[in-house]
């Protein structure tokens, strides 16, 4: 039998475990030109929170019913694609279940040689993808700049922080806990970071880590530090928007200082981003990050649960900032 | 003798009379490669309240007992320069006096022939081409598109609308007074106008007039009308900031909704700029803006008090929304 985690209920801020639902339904048969896999790790990710709301945003959402949506890691057990034989290894966005079919043309081949096959759902997969193509496009980091990144410890903060560095730039993180700010720090090698939930002026602070000023906000956050960001930008500052986690389980819509006045005496920039704006970047992109993965210039981390079933509880916990790297769920060996 | 204007005092809010004094000096004699005008009009901006603070912004601030600053219209009275000859009329930006010095380096000589002259310091001047710059850089209006002006019968609001007709968008534009919104819609051709002072659901009333949503939101303004324009925003929406007036003379920073998730679900870009920014697009948009002017398709309304003295006045009750197009001050025939 397959075993699916399907959208129960919608939530009312923050999902809770029974907004989900454990089915078991039969295999489904790959039709014409379909691919059926079987997943061996499932992503969670912040970008899911919103799938599960009543209005579709910039994706359909998931309706009352369905499997949740997300990208998996399979093992192709059965192929209509010639593409694809049984036994590949295949990154598919089938969602939080242990097998499903997929178009070939929507399957990338993984290979298991290259690394851990997890990592095409983190530093080789869309986190990483997102990070390389924001930053690079959207921050724009010119070398001797100050990059400040925002969730830093995350999936796509801890690479944008990485390709900072390489890149010349002195990169301030800030994330919440003191594990956290010592694995970007220790691990990572970012310049500075400090922990949101233990300082108390958040400008004062970035004030003293960001000295010549913040040149790049990759911010996948939003709120209080934020605010206190926007007013250090330097002149042609660039803000790239990616998330903004602090926000996607309020009821209602938080207030915050007014910040446009910033934007004409500094001619800032503020974009906001997808990854697939930038599909023709993915390939050159995940080629570069390979790259820097394999020489040791960007690190990763992963944080793997184990079991389907526990997966609506590692999504919440990350919603939470429980993860520190990747957050997967392991479905199967 | 010299009349001037100079900074009595900081205001707090709100500038009051008192905060300005006029005084009398002996008129200067310019010195090597300078040209001495006598001023025949005075430009009144937003952007001189900023200058009024206590801190530098993008530009140094005034400091107390100086001369205020902005652009003037003048004749020329004396001059060390070869380019400048006694009669020329000439575009300086000596501030808030009857006469002044200037580098003839700094002076742009203006055609009497070509439209009035006072036009030096509105259509044909730094707005005019704050507004072409600005749109045509940061908004890039494409046909077919909604743009939305916030100070729409402002001196820069004005002629962005009528730039947004140009290029074939629907234009619609947000003004504080019936009679404002009569000129924009009958006078100036904007497709549809409201006044955000009688209208209680901004959101309600942009979705009624912007059916298609919002491509290009130029604003002058800021505050709750951006609130509502933000959520309506069409994907790869763009924003330029040009003005913030409505937090100009407040003494705390004003609290709004944070919309930064909007940027991510839409992809918007927002841009904050000065005409400065643009200088080398300048000599080619006063050219332009001519060329329309003369055409008829750029109309242009001056709101003249007569007196230097008057000029605290008429820069207050300008910040208050009391003009329609360019407020201007005659100092001299």
């Amino acid at each position: 039998m397959n075993r699916q985690i399907t959208l129960a209920s919608r939530p009312k801020g923050f999902p809770v475990p029974d907004d989900f639902k454990l089915v078991e339904t039969p295999i489904p048969e790959p039709g014409e030109g379909e691919v059926l896999s079987r997943t061996l790790f499932m992503s969670v990710d912040p970008y899911m929170r919103g799938r599960m709301n009543d209005r579709a945003s910039y994706a359909a959402n998931v309706q009352i019913g369905d499997v949740m949506v997300g990208g998996t890691v399979g093992e192709v057990v059965a192929s209509n694609d010639p593409d694809f034989e049984v036994g590949d290894i295949v990154q598919a966005q089938i969602g939080w279940q242990a097998y499903g079919v997929s178009m070939g043309s929507n399957l990338r081949k993984v290979d298991p040689d290259l690394a851990p096959v997890s990592t095409a759902l983190g530093a080789l997969g869309m986190p990483g993808l997102t990070a390389y193509c924001g930053l690079l496009n959207v921050g724009q980091p010119q070398e001797g700049e100050t990059v400040l990144v925002t969730g830093a410890a995350g999936a796509v903060g801890s690479i944008v922080g990485q390709i900072a560095k390489i890149k010349g730039c002195r990169t301030v993180g800030v994330a919440g806990s003191a594990k956290k700010i010592a694995h970007v720090v220790d691990a990572l090698g970012f310049d500075a970071a400090f922990n949101y939930k233990e300082v108390a002026d958040y400008s004062a602070e970035l004030q003293r880590l960001c000295p010549d000023g913040i040149d790049v906000y990759f911010d996948n956050v939003g709120g209080a530090v934020s605010d206190a960001a926007f007013p250090l930008m330097n002149v042609h500052g660039r803000i790239a928007v990616c998330g903004q986690i602090s926000q996607y389980n309020l009821t209602e819509v938080e207030q915050g200082p007014r910040f446009m006045w910033h934007f004409i005496a500094k001619r800032l920039t503020m974009r906001g981003f997808l990854v697939s704006d930038f599909a023709d970047q993915h390939a050159e992109g995940l080629k570069q990050l390979a790259v820097w993965v394999n020489e040791g210039r960007i690190k990763y981390r992963e944080d793997i649960w184990e079991g389907l079933a526990r997966a609506p509880e590692a999504f919440i916990d990350m919603l939470r900032g429980g993860n520190i790297g990747k957050r997967l769920v392991k479905v199967a060996d």
